[in-house]
């Protein structure tokens, strides 16, 4: 028998004793797409569910050809495909941040492509279709990574394909390796720009006048991408809530074990406030911050924390010196009186800056109040140090302020010590700052995450065996078995102004005050904040009786009976 | 049916899906202790093997009653009590910060100690001790806490008990409840104050001229109290590191899925760097410093920065500009340069304060690096301004730097950026730090963990029925079935110089260079720096083929043949 030390180098390639097991995981499938151990392609047919947003004649006139094809109308699957495709070759990528399961998109798409169609790999996100950077991907390649975390299999990136430059290149890559579908995995922005792409794509790319279909899938571990009973969820969601519920579920049992110290979470999500609501649904600490409440009541920053401070002290006149808040990410951009300071300031700073630059740096902070219309001022005198030398300072190529750098964390315990203080100056308050963000993007998929988006890659392949283009692949009745759909992207965009033009954008799915997920949050909260009624979720299992959960947002917003979900 | 709003709420009380399902995970026990289902307390003998250490003539002086009683001998289980013990009324308390599997102690103290006598436990530890705040334990107590994290079921704090006023309190606490034996859970120091605690109690406490036995539990997260075959590992250990083992094996997975940052990661301990190595041996990261390795080798801060800066550079030219770097908390500590520079500073800073406090702000750093010896002013000036900021500014009550502020992860980052641009100036390196810490001591106990607590609690027990004190329970043979043991505390105790007099210490056990462990580390690392061959261990299950590992550093020190460990 070979030493440990010999064991451990000879399965280094196979990664950890975990990544081993979960690869033989089974994976349930939709009811329509027959057996779980070989899957077959579906074809769709009409429903009569038609999207429309209030910019749908302007979307009709910029994407003619996928509109008529579509009519906007949502497919669903109409049972096995009587005949067999073959010799597609069919291009995937993934785009912008990484998500769990996006490796399990691939595997559903290779399997149901079949040996007959060939399935290519587009390296390191949309930059590489581009530059044409693909390889073929083969079947070992897809159980290899089957069920485990990350984009790392293909890799991604953040580029954007806008300008007409580009698109020459991808038709070059098209007819370079002779495509006839493109699947682009990503999140609204990629989704936007796979509408783009399957428009400017829908036919004479090759020399036989066809065209390239473009099929996308909903991947955003913020949530902000979904649309009611049609797509509950993007993937990625449900692992990276996961992932934070259990640290933040471990920091909570911390705090009631050594009883002395607050913890300030910040966690990822710059538009949305879902993954804050998710994770305080699952851990039920005593105050999370939703930032469309705060945008929704106008509330100033001193109001925030005040309310907070307050908090701290209840708590802590109950002898409860400890406690957690979350916080998300984005939540200095929806406190309205922050961005009105920051837009008026960097007018003062754009306008003023000779005079600006001139000034000694210990009364840059004062000339710049002076500057400003009180209110403003106040507020920026209001702030710690640290934050007005930031707010004077950063500002990127566009003259705008960088917000994600500011550290919310920090500046919430700043700022609610003082706060504290001024209340009861008996009070302790001793607190640590965390961001979690990267550890929940690139974790093992949850099987709800594992089996969801390997449907989702059944469906995208199967939209492309049926002859489809400029539809989104989803899931609908998670909780009941799970048949596949598609979405027609253009039926879901929108305009927005962003850096002074029109754009064709969907919009993202901010957290409703009226959904049943926050008006449940809002019900219970007062208690969290009393009592010491927290949760801890535990990490993510893969076997055993507690695997197939679903978020409790999802399923209080999709009225269900239970968390459980039920694909298969 | 409910909805599922008003099931939540129901089930608040009983914490997570999660927390309900662990508590039915059944506990092995080791065979000494019969069944699992109704466990029996053991009796013990003497062994031949006695501990001694280079202060062991000191320490029998000091503690003659202890060492009289125990002779330093280990002693053994010898099979179960014939005679059953009734009447006990026992105390158990945690001392010092959380550890995973604290709260099996306590179940298997209650278990072992059965109906016919009394589990108290002590609030908030030692200080609860002090003040009499004791509660009865029930059965329902223990099987609401079975296999969930953390210390909150009793809490716990950090007091010292050393003063004659406080070893009069805890005389009276044990006089007001009638207490018989104390369980001190907790780790190098709290288990030095259990062997004074001992010999304190020996005798003539209560009314009869009888005394309270002390025992002590193997706690820490650090993995710094082991005595090698007596005492593999501590408990708490095994499920911090695969906490971070977990997130460090999602980053890295991120950083091949985002292809751009690098991620430096702080890792909790201040002493020794077991975690950092355990982690490393777990995730596989580029780079991973050994606090004793930069002792042992008496490596320069540049030093340390220069190998870093090089790896990043050879990645990068192989096109990968990404990787993880793994530091434990206390590394500073450990360059031998730092803390020559720190002790020069603490006293040109005492000895210079009223020119120095006259000095401009921008002007210190000049004023102490004039004062300094070339050497170290030239290292100081070396530095990030911020870090030199904290040098000049920051001290303790005693005049002391308090190292732990040091932002060690973002100083690497910094000083690595500035050598990398030195190197090679088109290589690109842009950093994430995190700190490790909090998340990792209060999770759910692994298997590994739940089970050797369960069994350390049943050894602590067995050890107060059959009328033993002044040891500490371990459980040797974790992966043969598991053996119940004791070491006499007395025959751990050095002589350490301690704020100025001379202190009994337990000595803390650092990463030795000629551990197997750390050899295997050395003989790997190169290859793991130059290739993207790192794993990703996954969060810990409970359930399913992956569950009855040990740490991997433990199972190479111990010389197992496989990562497996076997309890009952």
């Amino acid at each position: 028998m070979s030493t440990l030390a010999e064991q451990l180098i000879n399965t280094e390639a196979h990664k950890s004793i975990f990544e081993s097991a979960v690869r033989q995981l089974p994976l349930p499938v939709c009811a329509a797409f027959g057996s779980s151990e070989k899957p077959q392609p579906v074809s769709f047919s009409s429903t009569d569910r038609v999207l429309s947003t209030k910019d749908s004649d302007a979307v009709a006139k910029q994407f003619p050809k996928t509109v008529a094809a579509s009519g906007n109308v949502v497919l669903t699957s109409a049972g096995s495909r009587t005949t067999s495709i073959k010799g597609k070759r069919v291009a995937v990528l993934f785009s912008g941040g990484p998500a769990a399961g996006g490796h399990n998109v691939v595997c559903g798409l290779k399997r149901v492509l079949g040996a007959g169609n060939t399935l290519l790999g587009v390296k390191a996100g949309p930059k590489g279709l581009l530059e044409g950077s693909l390889f073929e991907i083969s079947d070992a390649d897809v159980d290899f990574v089957l069920n485990t975390g990350g984009f790392n299999f293909l890799g991604s990136d953040r580029t954007k394909i806008k300008s007409d430059a580009q698109f020459a290149q991808v038709r070059e890559t098209c007819i370079k390796h002779n495509l006839d579908a493109i699947v682009v995995v990503g999140g609204d922005d990629s989704n936007t720009n796979a509408a783009v792409l399957a428009e400017s794509l829908f036919r004479g790319v090759k020399a036989d006048g066809s065209g390239v279909q473009v099929i996308g899938v909903p991947k955003t571990i913020d949530g902000d991408l979904q649309l009611g009973d049609l797509l509950a969820i993007s993937f990625g969601f449900d692992t990276a809530t996961r992932i934070y519920s259990e640290m933040v579920g471990n920091i909570l049992q911390d705090t009631s074990s050594s009883l002395k110290y607050w913890h300030f979470v910040k966690l990822m999500g710059r538009s949305a406030s879902h993954v804050a609501l998710e994770v305080a649904l699952q851990t039920k600490p005593a105050i999370t911050i939703i930032s469309e409440e705060v945008s929704s009541r106008k509330m100033s920053l001193a109001s925030i924390i005040d309310s907070i401070a307050k908090i701290v002290v209840e708590r802590s006149h109950k002898g409860m010196n400890y406690g957690v808040l979350l916080a998300p990410e984005g939540l200095i951009e929806f406190i309205p009186e922050m961005n009105a300071m920051i837009a008026e300031l960097n007018d003062v700073l754009a306008h003023e800056a000779t005079a600006f630059a001139a000034v000694a740096d210990d009364a840059k902070a004062a000339f710049v109040e002076s500057k400003l219309s009180a209110d403003n001022a106040k507020l920026l005198a209001s702030l710690p140090h640290y934050i007005v030398a930031m707010l004077l300072a950063e500002r990127d190529s566009h003259g705008n302020l960088q917000v994600s750098l500011i550290p919310t964390e920090q500046l919430l315990i700043d700022m609610t010590k003082a706060r504290v203080k001024e209340l009861d100056a008996k009070v302790p308050f001793a607190a640590h700052s965390h961001f979690l963000g990267y550890e929940g993007r690139c974790g093992a998929p949850t099987l709800f995450d594992a089996a969801y988006t390997y449907n989702l890659g059944l469906t995208a392949g199967s939209l492309i065996l049926d002859g489809h283009s400029g539809y989104m692949a989803t899931i609908t009745g998670l909780t009941s078995g799970g048949v596949p759909q598609a979405i027609p992207l253009a039926g879901l965009l929108n305009i927005e102004r962003r850096h002074g033009q029109d754009e064709f954008v969907i919009e993202k799915a901010l957290v409703r005050m009226d959904s049943p997920a926050m008006k449940f949050f809002a019900s219970r909260r007062d208690e969290w904040a009393a009592s010491d009624l927290f949760a801890s979720p535990g990490p993510r299992q893969f076997w055993g009786p507690t695997t197939h959960q679903q978020p409790i947002s999802v399923a209080l917003n999709s009225g269900s009976k239970s968390l459980m979900f039920k694909i298969g």
